[in-house]
């Protein structure tokens, strides 16, 4: 396989009055949480995605199956690490990840330092090399009525010397 | 032109009853399908777009317009074909596909084997360089309500060596 | 930091009557027209975002606040600009910019020459290192219902030597 990959992550959840709102492995304080199997953290779940594209590796369904019992309000970090291990057993290491949520609300811009430092702990990288923005979908579908969060992401991956 | 290159593509098609449903150049049982010109393969036409806009060759509107007849009922790996053989006149080749189909219905996991196999043969490259995944919108939306189904794509390029 | 790097940029805006509509740093004739703060260029904020993100340098709401009355109504290449001033202080410039626009109407072809060579030019990159390409939603969504437009970019930042 080539030394340098690219790889893409999107994923969606349902907001819903009385869940944790947990992204970007952070739990951000607001009145509605996203509905899932999981944490629900969709932005770790957009990079988790884009790591094991990247590789060919399936995708979050494959690995983390939401009929599994394991997995159940299962911390995303935990997923996340394992994507970083999976990439690694393959030689491979994330360059940088860039990331977008779709979320009209609350602002996430003060939670935006510690959930880069979140995911570069896990990935082993500088906070440097992890990018989390944000943008309101101005009012419109989904996103903008508060019914849902989206979340894309796009990585670069190196293969490690040796 | 600089020896890598990154392109990104989308595609929308509206869900129909009775059309066939192919995705990644494999039809795939589903009492809908993709409505469209072509065979209107959302996946298909999301990697010829990354491919082209990768090296700002236009867009699959550009190259395939919808009004000419030559393209009516196509299948799409023509079309896909046809980019692999632009950009490798341009002396690029893929380093690896990863792509997401946005679909609340079926699962498609089943098919993807099949659909790497396809895209890597017309691409000359290797099963492990074409990702295809899939998510559900969990019901948000126009793919939530099966109105309709997305893929995104994003294509990494090199320049071959000569 | 790393001498490759991927950034990715999602942007959205309302359209309105009786708006100018700005894409890509070029005027639009068309009925509607891009609500906001600034001259509400979806092509360029997006194509701002994937280039801050590619260095983590946050977002365009970090660097040009819709609370700051210096961006109202301003024209997004002055934007631009400054992010290329922004990556360029890092040592970095874009390789290649690969976008695209979803929007139902107008056919945006005619325009995307134009908008290429504006691109570029702020850029200081070829136009064949700019790609614009345009996609409906097939009538799906609020852009299909000519509520909004949306853009996606991705873009490849190398070090420069030295
Ligand atoms: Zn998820
Ligand atoms: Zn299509
Ligand atoms: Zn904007």
């Amino acid at each position: 396989m080539s030394r340098i990959r690219i790889g893409l992550g999107i994923d969606f959840h349902q907001l819903v009055e009385g869940r944790d709102f947990w992204l970007g492995g952070v739990q951000v304080p607001h009145h509605k949480g996203a509905l899932g199997h999981s944490d629900a953290d969709v932005l770790l779940h957009a990079i988790c995605d884009a790591m094991l594209g990247a590789l060919s590796l399936g995708d979050i369904g494959v690995h983390f199956p939401d009929t599994d019992n394991t997995y159940k309000n299962i911390d995303s970090k935990i997923l996340l690490a394992k994507c970083a291990q999976l990439i690694g057993e393959k030689g491979y290491q994330v360059v940088n990840v860039d990331s977008t949520l779709l979320l009209q609300a609350p602002k996430i811009k003060p939670y935006v330092p510690a959930m880069q430092e979140v995911i570069a702990k896990i990935l082993h990288i500088s906070v440097e090399d992890v990018s989390v923005k944000a943008t309101t979908t101005e009012k419109l579908g989904f996103v903008g009525r508060e019914e849902g969060v989206t979340a894309h992401a796009v990585v670069l991956l190196e293969h490690l010397p040796g």
